[in-house]
């Protein structure tokens, strides 16, 4: 089987999921130009509140487009965190918004406060979507920051593009942070190899 | 197998057919409470300016969220009619935007301006796939004209409201009137059986 990299992004309804989800897509499928599936499902709990989007990234045409065993998770709230954690795989990452996400399933993930920042630093709460594609450009290696800039700018409304550059680039900057947050503990795994 | 219903919409880029899917999807999901999924893919032809959007509604559980033989079409141009048109069921529905496709595959189609009357009752173009939503809740039993103007009014940008409404009230009446134009056909087939 080729390469295939399965995410979900959730959270609340109001944070923007669906749109990150179709941006996330057209990122990679038109401006990457790689085959990428992009799906939302809703059931009868719809209405409670909680919204997640599906983004699948393949080498080859894609089958099967609903993502199974994740590679990475974006949780935006903590009861996403909670209900979606499991469908992790053991390599998988795990990234959420520090801003609402106050308890971890599992030790290691990249905290950023998509939210906070996107409401201190921009002053648009709305913006925290724009925030965290930015963080995942920078997170893994699946979209370029170009490709992810130029997706975001074709689908955010006109008057609006210099409020979402400027989120994507704190995004990116918060990203970078936070891998070097996280490096430390997996220098010292190295270090207690070499002992 | 329990009921299941397969639509694509498609057009050009611009057209703002993803949107569409989601507010379909949506407005069965969310406003209806059935199951829904929707789905965009994008390979490396993605950059050839066509776009398309998936809604698959069923009674259960959806385990294959990709459109397969289609219950409904909705062409938003002539290209997209001619590259879907042979996944339709033989009872499945053709709806195209006759601004811009002049030339039907099959005999048996429902023809609105989407785009004209957008551009000349409304005043604006870019609510044509607003206008198409209108439509497909009168030309099909899958979505409520009440459950497709909450999911609308859900997703359009606040001070757009009245506009939005125009739109899909624009819709439904010229879907009554296709509907009456079509008819004729279907009762002279029964007017031939009856004599």
């Amino acid at each position: 089987m080729g390469f295939r990299y399965d995410i979900r992004l959730s959270g609340s309804g109001g944070q923007g999921i669906i749109l990150m989800g179709i941006i996330l897509a057209e990122a990679v499928g038109i401006y990457e130009g790689r085959h990428v599936s992009q799906t939302q499902s809703y059931g009868p709990e719809a209405r409670g509140g909680s919204s997640k989007a599906e983004v699948v990234i393949s080498d080859t045409e894609i089958d099967y487009p609903k993502a199974m065993r994740l590679d990475m998770l974006l949780a935006m709230n903590q009861k996403s965190c909670d209900d979606y954690y499991m469908d992790l795989k053991p390599e998988g990452i795990l990234i959420v918004d520090s801003t609402f996400v106050k308890q971890l399933p599992i030790p290691r993930a990249f905290q950023i406060p998509f939210t906070k920042i996107a409401r201190e630093k921009l002053g648009r709460e709305m913006v925290a979507n724009i925030v965290a594609l930015g963080a995942i450009s920078k997170l893994t290696d699946i979209v370029s920051p170009k490709a992810i800039e130029q997706a975001v700018l074709a689908r955010v409304p006109k008057g609006t593009e210099k409020l979402n550059r400027d989120a994507l680039n704190a995004g990116m900057a918060a990203a970078v942070k936070a891998k070097k947050n996280i490096l430390p503990f997996m220098r010292s795994e190295r270090e207690d190899e070499d002992t």
